[in-house]
């Protein structure tokens, strides 16, 4: 295999996306890059990383500035002010990043847009992964054994509905979508392992 | 390999959805059935085949019929009367013969809203293929030649409007929203022999 791929992970919270994005890479061995995405971004713009870290993923709501850039943020790219607001400064800081790091060679890239930021890459396998609700709530249980059912549930539609109203806001795009994405996969039909070790043979394909 | 698989395939017209599900059928060697559906279904009810021909995956509209039925016409399964709308009475009809072949052993199903109508089944694999529109109309042009471009995106765009009429008409889901099919799969991604020897792959595993 010599050619490159570019792997973007969106996906359902509790879904595993980020577990089997994980293995992936490390079939490939290729890197991925998660929230060391935002680490990169704040110090490319010089941002306190702390006071950033509550805006991960969430989108901005300023009237202003939507009218001001038009409905593509990615087109004032490097030219804000400093009365721009920190989340969208963050997305492009976090785009240019993620620009530089898939110029560099292939990687898995979990969300972040990452599928709408690299659209141009030929070398891309766009990935949404979701799962059935009760899979999703058993993983997180395992996770947090001291959160009740209702309040998994919760935390579940809440995550995604951030997530979604990011990916939207960003893109312009509708998260979950098919057609912004080459595969969209549950990962309950074939598990964990299973979803991997069909993603990577997509890969491979795909290389 | 010797568990049952039930694969069904929603796809959009021009992806060459109807060409993979035949290849996956081959590799698997296991039965496709597709138009055949809608003949054994009409033997079933005694319905005319060519009367019925133009019935193909359109939906009712008569709103005393879906008042009648409430929201969920597989309900009325057998209970029909005379006066139930023809395109109707085909979808139970055609919904019995899907459910009779799938209990029959593996099989491949195209469209009909089969996802849904096999919903209970445990050894199923529900997928929505679709594809780049530049090559859905390339794939439409080898067979049509004698249509302009625009013809040929006019037929694409009626035809999924047609399809996705039918399926939402007749199951209260969405067509092609991911949480409905185990996979969904842009086929321009890995072309048709790829993308067939990934779900004959994914179909094996979950074998």
């Amino acid at each position: 295999m010599s050619k490159k791929i570019i792997i973007t992970i969106a996906r359902q919270y509790g879904s595993g996306g980020r577990e089997i994005g994980e293995k992936v890479a490390k079939a490939l061995g290729i890197p991925l890059y998660d929230r060391e995405l935002i680490a990169a971004a704040a110090a490319k713009g010089n941002l306190n990383e702390t006071v950033i870290k509550n805006s991960e993923e969430s989108a901005a709501n300023s009237l202003l500035y939507t009218l001001a850039m038009g409905s593509n943020v990615l087109g004032a790219t490097m030219h804000f002010g400093y009365k721009m607001p920190l989340n969208d400064k963050l997305f492009i800081l976090q785009s240019e990043v993620i620009k530089e790091y898939a110029a560099e060679g292939s990687c898995v890239v979990i969300g972040r847009c990452a599928d709408y930021v690299l659209r141009d890459e030929p070398n891309i396998l766009r990935l949404f992964i979701y799962g059935d609700l009760d899979h999703r709530e058993a993983r997180i249980h395992e996770r947090h054994p001291e959160l009740k059912s209702s309040q998994i549930i919760d935390v579940i539609n809440k995550t995604d509905k951030r997530r979604s109203s990011y990916y939207n806001f960003y893109t312009g795009n509708k998260w979950g979508k098919y057609d912004n994405y080459d595969i969209a996969i549950n990962a309950s039909t074939l598990g964990i392992d299973g979803t991997a070790e069909l993603i990577v043979e997509c890969a491979k394909k795909k290389m």
